[in-house]
C-alpha cells in the first residue's frame, strides 16, 4: 500500500459540497466526515466516533450545530468536545479528531497530518476563482490509480500529443522542451510553443486560427495542489493580450491506490457567453476520462510489478522526477518526525 | 484477519434447513457440509475430500447414507471412514473430519473445536423453542461484519434508542442502566424499564397503552450463543402476568469478517395469532437490517484502523466489555492448548 | 501467491488469435504483449513500457512494424529497440524485454522464463494440426483455479467417470488402472480398457455400439502441455484400425490463481463432416466447463487452507503425483538458478 503525506493542504471538498448535512470522504486513507455548523463554518473531523468508531457520518447534525453519533447517542459540540450521552448521566471524556480546515474561493483545503503545521501561507493563489474578470466550472473525479500517477501525469504534458489528439494534444506540445524551476518543495515549469498549430480545443474555444503561441506553465505544490496557466493567442501577439486559462487541480489521495481528481477550469474572456462554458467543461471532462483510463491501466502495472523495473527517463520527465523527489522528502521528513518530535 | 473461538457451540443450522441433500455453510472459517443420514440423524463434516480437498457438498448422498466425492469417486460411510474408491481395489485408509453436531429443540449445535471439550452442559435451555404454550420464527441474516461486533451490538442495548427509533427502540432503553453479572465465561445483564412509553413495537404487539413497564435481561454465552428475555407489561403488572417474549441469537462466525446471524424470536400469548406472527416476523427483519447496515460500516471502520484508537467506554459499555474479555480469554486459552496438551 | 515455473513452453497463444493488433494477455504473472511485425512474425513482449511502465497493448502498431507507446511516445523498432521518443532529439537507451516465441502447427509457443535456456526441440510434435488426414478444432477458456489443479485434473481421468457422465466418462474409466512412466521430467500414462460400453460421446461420434476397446494415452510435458491420444473401436479391433482422436491442452498459468486453459481436439476420420465437428466442439466445451467448474470451487478448498490437510492417494493418482514432483522439482532448479548462474 502505498504511503501519503499528511502534511500537507489537500482539496477536500468544494464549497457547493458541503451544507448542513454530513458527508463523508476518505483523505490519505482517513475517514473524513465533512459538515457546517450553523454559522456556515466548514468542519472537518475522523468519521470514526470516539466510542466504537461507528461512522458520525450516519448520524445527525442538530440544528445548534451539535453532532450525534446514530449507534448509541454519543453528543459532540461544535468544538468536538463530547457533551454527553443521551439521557445517562455520565458524560464521557472524549474528543473528535478536527483537521484543520481553510475555505478559500469556494474550495475546502483540509490538512490531514500534524495540526501544528498547517500553515496556509502555503496554500497557493486561488483569487481567479472568484475574480469577476474571470469563470469557471469545477468538480471531482473519482480515479482508481495512486496519487503519484497524477502527478506524473500532470508533470509532463508531453502525453497530451499522445493521449488527447483529438482536444488539447497535438505534436508541438512533445516536440517543445520545458524549463524547470525548483523552489524548496515546489517544482514549476514551463512550455512556449511559438507559431504552432492550434489544438482543436483551442481552436473552437477561443476561434483562433493557426499559427498561434501558446504557452503552459505549471506548478505543482506538493503533496497535492497543482496549477496550470495556458495562454493562447495568434502568433506574436504580445502579453496582456490573448486568452488565458487556468486549471486548478487537486490531487487528494483517497483510500488504498484511489485519487480524488478535483478541477476547476477557469477563462478571462467571454465570461458570460454559457454555451462556451458548457462546451469547455464536456471537454475537460472528456480529457480527464482519457487520463483516467490510462493511468488505471498504468496503475495495474505498478501494482502487479512492486519491485518495479529500471526506468527509462527523458528530458520532459524532468519536472515529474522533481515532483517525484519533492513527494519523496516530505514522506522520509514525516516519517522521521513520527518517531521523534514534530516541529514546525 | 480476526481469529475465532472454536472450542464452543455455535448455531450451525435450523433443523428444517438440512436434509438428506448436502449443505454447505461456513463455520469459524471451516467449510462444513451438513447432510442427515437415512435414520435422520444429522452430520456435519468438514466440506474437504481427503484425498484432494473437492467439497464434498458438491458430490450426492447414496440411499444407505454413503456419502460419495464426485471428484474421483472417493465413497465415506456414516461414520465418516472411507468404504472404498469406485469399482478399484484399493480401499483408502481416510476418513472424514466429522463435527460434534447437537439437535435440539429444532437448532443444530456445531463444535468446530477440540471435540473432546465438547460439553452438552453448556448449551443454554431451548425447551421454549418447543413449548407449546410458546410460538416462535426463526431464520439466518448474512452479516458483513465480524463476529465481535454483532456480540458488543447484543450486549449493550442502548443503541434501540438510536438505531431502532421507529420499533424497538425509544428514550427509556438508554437512560437505564443495566446490572451486569458474570458467571466464568458468561455474562449476563438486566435492564429494568418502569412507568415508561411503549416502543411503537410493542405498542402494537401487545395492544398495549403507555405507560409500561418493560424488563430487558440477556445472557451471553460466549462465544457465541445470546438469549433475550423480554417482558413487558402496563405498569405495576405483576409477575407472571405480563407479556413475555424471548429472542435467541446464535452469532456464528462464518468466513473472513462474516457472521452468520440466526435468529429465533418466540412469544407466549396470542400464539394462535398468525397475522401477529408474520407482523412480529416481518419487524424483527427489519431491526435486524438496521443492524446489519450500522455493522457493516462499523466493520469497515475497524478494518481499515486495525491499530486502533483509544476508545471511549461508558457505564452502559459494562456487559459488551465483559464479553469482549470472555471472548478473548476463551481465545487465549485455546491457543495455548493447540500448542501443549488440551485437557478437557 | 501460487509460484509458476518460467521455463518451459507455455501455449500463448493460437496463431490465429494474433495479427497486426496489439493483444494483451497474462503468462505467469507476466503481462504479455502480442503482435505481429509487417512480415507476419508474432512477436511478444512484457507488456509495461521501459518508460513508465504503460501497457503497450494501448499503444499502436505502424505499417512498418514500430510499436508505439500511447502514453509519452516511445517508439520501438521490430527488435525491441528504442528508436526515438517523437519529435524530441533524444533517444532514449531502452528495449523491450522479448519472450522466445515459436510459432509452429497453428499454436505459438512462449518461453517467459530465462530466453537462453529456451530449446525448441522440448516442444512435442503438434503436427497433427496440420496433418491433412486430420481436421480439428481449437480455442481457450478462462479457468479461476491454479494452474496445478488444471495438471491434477488431467492426469487423473479417472475423474471423468464421476464429473463427466453423460458424455466421456463411465464406470470403466475408474475402474481400470493405469502404466505410467515418467522419462525425465515428462511422464506419460496409459489406460487401456477392453471390452468394454461405448461412454455417450464415443457412441454418437464415432456411431459406435458397445462392446468397444477404448484407449487413453497421456503425455505431460511439464511445466504446461499435455497431450492426449485417444483411440476407440469395437473390441477387438487391430491397429492401426479404429478411430483416433488426439486432444492438445495448453495449461498456462495467467494471473494469480488463474489459468489459461488452451485446448485443440482433434479426429481422422469423417474429418469433412463439418456436423460432426460442430458436434465435437460442443461436447469438448461442455467437458471443459464441467472441469472448470469443479476446478474453481476446489481452488476455493486450496486457497483457504493454505497448511494443507493430509492427503489421501491412490494408485490411480501415480501420474499426477509425478507430475506435481516434476512441477516441484522444475521449480526449485529454477530458483536455485535465481541466486546463481544460469546454464543451459
Ligand atoms: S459508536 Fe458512537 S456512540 Fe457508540
Ligand atoms: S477429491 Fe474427492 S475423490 Fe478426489
Ligand atoms: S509510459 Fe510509454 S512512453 Fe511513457
Amino acid at each position: 500500500m502505498t504511503q501519503h503525506v499528511r502534511n500537507g493542504w489537500y482539496l477536500g471538498a468544494w464549497s457547493d459540497e458541503i451544507g448542513r448535512t454530513l458527508r463523508q470522504r476518505w483523505i490519505t486513507d482517513i475517514p473524513v466526515c465533512f459538515y457546517r455548523l450553523p454559522d456556515g463554518t466548514a468542519t472537518a473531523v475522523e468519521d470514526r466516533c470516539p466510542h466504537r468508531r461507528y461512522p458520525l457520518s450516519l448520524g445527525h447534525l442538530d440544528g445548534d450545530g451539535t453532532l450525534q453519533c446514530d449507534y448509541h447517542g454519543y453528543r459532540f459540540d461544535a468544538a468536538g468536545v463530547c457533551v454527553g450521552v443521551a439521557e445517562q448521566a455520565d458524560r464521557p471524556k472524549a474528543a473528535l479528531r478536527r483537521f484543520p480546515l481553510v475555505e478559500r474561493d469556494g474550495a475546502l483545503w483540509i490538512w490531514p497530518g500534524d495540526p501544528d503545521l498547517a500553515d496556509e501561507s502555503l496554500l497557493p493563489d486561488t483569487s481567479w476563482l472568484t475574480d469577476p474578470g474571470w469563470t469557471h466550472v469545477h468538480g471531482v473525479v473519482p480515479l482508481k490509480a495512486r496519487h503519484l500517477l497524477l502527478v506524473e501525469n500532470l508533470l509532463d504534458l508531453t502525453h497530451e500529443t499522445f493521449l488527447h489528439p483529438t482536444s488539447i494534444g497535438n505534436a508541438a506540445v512533445a516536440a517543445t522542451p520545458i524549463d524547470v524551476t525548483v523552489h524548496g518543495d515546489r517544482v514549476d515549469f514551463s512550455r512556449r510553443m511559438t507559431g504552432i498549430e492550434a489544438p482543436p480545443f483551442y481552436e473552437k474555444s477561443c476561434g483562433l486560427t493557426s499559427p498561434v503561441d501558446r504557452w503552459q506553465d505549471g506548478e505543482f505544490h506538493p503533496p497535492g495542489i497543482f496549477v496550470l496557466h495556458i495562454r493562447i493567442a495568434p502568433t506574436g501577439t504580445e502579453e496582456p493580450e490573448g486568452f488565458h486559462m487556468r486549471v486548478l487541480y487537486g490531487l487528494t489521495p483517497a483510500r488504498g491506490n484511489e485519487t480524488h481528481d478535483f478541477y476547476a477550469l477557469g477563462r478571462d474572456y467571454l465570461i458570460d457567453d454559457e454555451e462556451l462554458t458548457e462546451f469547455q467543461h464536456k471537454q475537460q471532462l472528456a480529457v480527464m476520462q482519457e487520463d483516467v483510463d490510462a493511468l488505471e491501466a498504468q496503475e495495474v502495472m505498478y501494482a502487479t510489478d512492486p519491485g518495479g523495473t529500471v526506468e527509462s527517463s527523458i528530458r520532459s520527465d524532468l519536472a515529474a522526477l522533481r515532483g517525484r523527489r519533492a513527494l519523496a522528502k516530505m514522506l522520509a521528513r514525516e516519517q522521521r518526525a513520527g518517531h521523534g518530535t514534530v516541529s514546525a
